[in-house]
């Protein structure tokens, strides 16, 4: 039943799909009336847009390789199955921040949905300094409130292993431990280096006693800790934004793991993208930095609030004496400063990786002057080794850590 | 297919499943010479003994309710399920250690095994004051073996998450979460208190802000931290032995969880029975110190042993460097710290528990003078309270804890 689209075959698929096609043309409208055009800037699927004369979608399909680098690499499509009911659990959650999904086909691995033509990529959007007033405020929620609501703390005991299971996502769970966890930290055929960076600064994390035991730690956390259902991807690549609105996508690594990881790997990607910044560059730089206050400390503010807001609908018999709301708060600080913890570990991680690793970051990789590039570079590696093996208490500590770094 | 066994039908389910029959009788043998008898002291199952011709066996059937409530208590026979893939995980990596299994019946949730007739169990041995040489040797062995090669640091990533879902246990982890997590530290029916118990001792600790946030601490790492295969039910009455063979049963409560859970709730029965003793038991609380101690230094240098084992087999690139096996010792150090402070608090956990909780350890609940008991559990939760509120460096430092409030 499943087949690749191209397309032509879309225009065939579209046609004979009536919950896509009602959506693109009145019933008398011919399927010529459609325009197809594939905008494939991703890594590992296939994505079109299709214009049809009452909106235009977006079609998204996933081809049982990874598409960024052909067919000799396999990876099961199944990762589309992921994706899409990561994409219905989040709506559920955050419809706000979610595209409207219109259709959905496991067998053919494909998704339809909303497509977003008035919003553009994040992370292309700090290269250009852009700013978006609501962005924190946004992100936060939708970490606060996905992580909440797909955790022991809110589901049933039962609903919530039912998901574990189904969440188990094995091969691209692989590809970040793989990528993330492992070969950046090892002389890896995978990795790829600024041809200027200073390759002892790499040697000198790589063989670090207190570095390799941290990143060991987080990769097992990542292995072995189910706490909530996660993006799994959650860089500046994967959310799509204007002045107003803000939607996350691509969420096919989706699985339960540690609450730290979405939250981290976001904040790493801000922090490389302000060691990427200019010296003279302060308004973007205060931005950029206020970007990181307001993200953590709001999400912080918001997963606590969702938990004493559970609590207090629920009245469990535990907390039910006169200073029980007082420890429950208590144990809700404790856990929330466990996230913290690990999301600096798991955010240094991705400082790590997206410098030595295969996959960079436009906002440092774009830079043309590959001195000053090794330079940031060099900033990132020693900034990420400072944060894994020191101890922090809040997001200011951090800041400061980070412009210490930023030579 | 399922139904429910009795000690006649039981002769006919023999009969007609040869795989059974031709244990117990040659092929020309009448169905008649075997002798089924009912030994039913499990909470939850029917447990027969049939004895043939050619040798003994242990038929043991789950019935779809709670065997010691009755059918007003529902409880899914997929339980046996669990049992039976445990059992066979188990004695796949601890052949010594776990019963042979003849037959197993997921339809008819049984399974036929070893008869361990000249084995008894080891709580009843304990409160008999029985001394067992090689029992430390053994458990340790279990522990570090179980707990090691069904982790994350043996498994391929894709095998360990296959068996994470394959032993998602819903129904008997959340008989954990309620009776060792949740009820007993609440005014809840289920609880049950010897009569002489001073109240008030009951209200600190369930009262207490420390308390209450360690053990929400514990209750969340037991249902989000799928580290290894645990056994899930490890006290002393899961344990069937003599002087030379040590056997563990019973593993229905398996699932992937925390490594200090085995640990701690096996510890906590030690310490419990360590309590239980008379002043001027020497000798025996000599013994029952030295097995505490034992049990936890020989798991943890097993464990250790077999991650560096493991390394050295597989050499893998991350620690390939000079310092390299020197610094994954060091992370494995810290690793094996995590697991000690984890056990602590389950054990601390199983104290409390076992002390309020429905479910009581005949060690203490059967000591027939009350005040005595009550003298006794007092002391248990004390210095579960404590134990559960401070940080410790090493197993001695448990013992004199222990010894201390062995007023």
């Amino acid at each position: 039943m499943y087949k690749i689209l191209n397309n032509d075959l879309i225009r065939e698929y579209v046609d004979s799909t009536p919950e896509i096609r009602n959506l693109l043309l009145g019933s008398d409208d011919s399927i010529d009336k459609i325009e197809v055009s594939e905008i494939g800037d991703g890594n590992l699927n296939f994505v079109y847009i299709i214009k049809g004369l009452k909106k235009s979608i977006i079609l998204k399909q996933a081809v049982p390789f990874l598409r960024c680098v052909g067919e000799e690499y396999p990876l099961s499509r199944v990762r589309m199955t992921f994706e899409i009911e990561a994409l219905k659990t989040e709506k559920e959650i955050c419809p706000d921040f979610v595209p409207q999904i219109y259709y959905s086909s496991h067998d053919m691995s494909l998704v339809v949905m909303q497509n977003l033509d008035s919003h553009k990529i994040l992370r292309g959007e700090m290269i250009n300094r852009e700013v978006f007033p609501l962005l924190s405020e946004h992100i936060s929620t939708f970490l606060a409130d996905t992580l909440f609501y797909t955790s022991d703390f809110y589901l049933s005991s039962a609903q919530k292993k039912e998901d574990v299971k189904k969440f188990i996502n094995i091969e691209l769970c692989k590809i970040t431990e793989d990528f993330i966890f492992t070969h950046p930290y090892e002389e890896n055929d995978t990795n790829e280096y600024n041809p200027e960076l200073d390759m002892s600064v790499v040697k000198n994390f790589r063989q670090n006693r207190d570095v390799k035991t941290a990143v060991a730690k987080m990769r097992y956390k990542f292995m072995s800790e189910a706490q909530a259902l996660l993006h799994g991807d959650l860089h500046t690549g994967s959310i799509m934004l204007n002045k107003k609105e803000t939607y996350v996508i691509d969420p096919e690594f989706a699985f339960y793991g540690p609450i730290g990881f979405d939250v981290g790997i976001y904040l790493a990607n801000l922090v490389m993208s302000y060691f990427s910044l200019k010296k003279d560059e302060n308004e973007y730089r205060d931005y950029v930095r206020e970007m990181i206050k307001d993200t953590w400390d709001m999400f912080a503010s918001k997963f606590k609030a969702n938990m004493i807001e559970h609590e207090k609908n629920t009245k469990s018999l535990q907390w039910d004496y006169p200073q029980g709301m007082e420890h429950f708060e208590h144990f809700v600080d404790i856990f929330i400063d466990g996230i913290f913890s690990d999301s600096i570990g798991f955010m240094a991680c991705e400082m790590f990786r997206r410098t030595v690793g295969l996959a960079k970051v436009a906002d440092v990789a774009g830079i043309k002057d590959l001195k000053r590039r090794a330079k940031i570079e060099k900033n990132i590696l020693e900034c990420a080794s400072k944060l894994i093996t020191s101890k922090y208490e809040n997001i200011d500590e951090i800041i400061k850590e980070i412009q210490e770094y930023d030579r």
